[in-house]
């Protein structure tokens, strides 16, 4: 989920960009041009609210670049953070299967580049491109199964080593040597993102930078041994590293 | 998750029985028989294991009657519950999107009727039936939903209120007076299934007690008031009572 983007996504054409994407991958041009000749591409500002749970939905949405936060409130005005997604990531495509209406709402974490595309064409091209239907198909299903991981690390896992985890998906898939990481965001969505509160996290992220020799220099992390800090964390997950939910 | 069986369900014929659930709503009757006559009618006893995480899938899974637990293992021993499934529920249908292999274990919680399907005809169908394809995006999409909902609790509600969440899945879907219901299964798999340790599960089962008013006599509680119950647990949930997850 925490995949950076690639540095060429935004400069090519937003066909070849849709072309490298799960959802389009191996779809006939015609359809990708079609997308194409629809979509808008939009700037949006940090903080930016793209909609809110409930609204009408018309759009779905390809992050270029940036960070969205996906998020739900309670009736008591508690929030709690979803997702946060990325380059390369989609958003909204399935208000279609939710009465039109997205379950969650939308916000801009930093400077985001984004392309809209829509839902009704998604629709047309779902009953029309057997591949289609295929790729969104391949796509919610893994989407799935990292949500079923992040169920199963927030019903076992230490708030320490759902930290471990979170920095694991940052590092290099390797276990030799250490490695250097640039946090995404700051430490407070983070803390959310992970379900957890940010003083839970601060005292959770000092526990972790003890045990597994961490340097922390405000959103800089020096990680002295990843096979320490897997070793820490996987063990205790249904998964060994480097797992899918890297990609 | 958590709805019973309509009591005819079991008695239907195999080809009304799958055409009243989603993922065969609306297929061609050619198709529908297409799995009718493939598929193989299977009663399992208590504690049988049905398939483990990992292993090369041949079928997928529709359960008649009884209920199913979906878990997995950490490296360490530690079990997490994904899912207890029951009466109309598939399982296993997503191996064909991961590799052709389970992505979690299931075992028989109390006697159970299953109905296996062959993921290859399933295969078969997707590409050649656009319904199919159809039906299982909605139902994946849908299983996504009720995932995000429950790792929206696991963030942020407190063991009492996902306990009260539970307990309203199982009562009518009205706030007027009160309900008496009966727990699916064991307090232990409960427990793990809501994500929390056996004893948070008894502690925090006690203090709802007191808080709205339920009597707890072995595997029966009467709620005094399902509207007390609704106000205590989803003014912390994003949707409100009757939700979508009570289906």
């Amino acid at each position: 989920m925490l995949a950076l983007a690639p540095r060429s996504f935004v400069a090519s054409s937003l066909v070849s960009q849709l072309q490298r994407t799960s959802l389009f991958a191996n779809l006939p041009e015609s359809a990708v041009n079609h997308f194409a000749e629809k979509a808008q591409v939009k700037h949006a500002a940090k903080g930016q609210v793209l909609f809110i749970q409930d609204d009408e939905a018309e759009w779905f949405y390809l992050v270029q670049s940036g960070w969205v936060k996906l998020f739900r409130e309670t009736l008591e005005g508690a929030e709690a953070v979803i997702d946060v997604v990325s380059a390369t990531h989609f958003f909204g495509e399935h208000a279609l299967f939710t009465a039109d209406r997205y379950s969650y709402s939308a916000q801009v974490v930093d400077k985001t580049h984004l392309v809209l595309m829509p839902l009704s064409l998604l629709r047309y091209h779902l009953e029309k491109t057997p591949q289609m239907a295929m790729n969104l198909l391949r796509h919610t299903a893994q989407q799935r199964e990292l949500q079923s991981r992040e169920m199963e690390h927030l019903a076992i896992q230490t708030a320490t080593q759902r930290i471990g985890c979170f920095l694991l998906k940052l590092c290099p898939d390797t276990t030799h040597g250490g490695a250097q990481i640039h946090l995404p965001y700051d430490k407070t969505l983070i803390a959310a993102r992970l379900g957890m509160k940010p003083e839970t996290f601060s005292r959770a992220l000092a526990k972790l930078k003890s045990d597994v020799n961490l340097k922390i220099n405000g959103s800089t992390i020096s990680v002295a041994s990843i096979a320490a800090l897997v070793e820490y964390t996987c063990n205790h997950c249904s998964s060994s590293f480097p797992c899918d939910d890297n990609s």
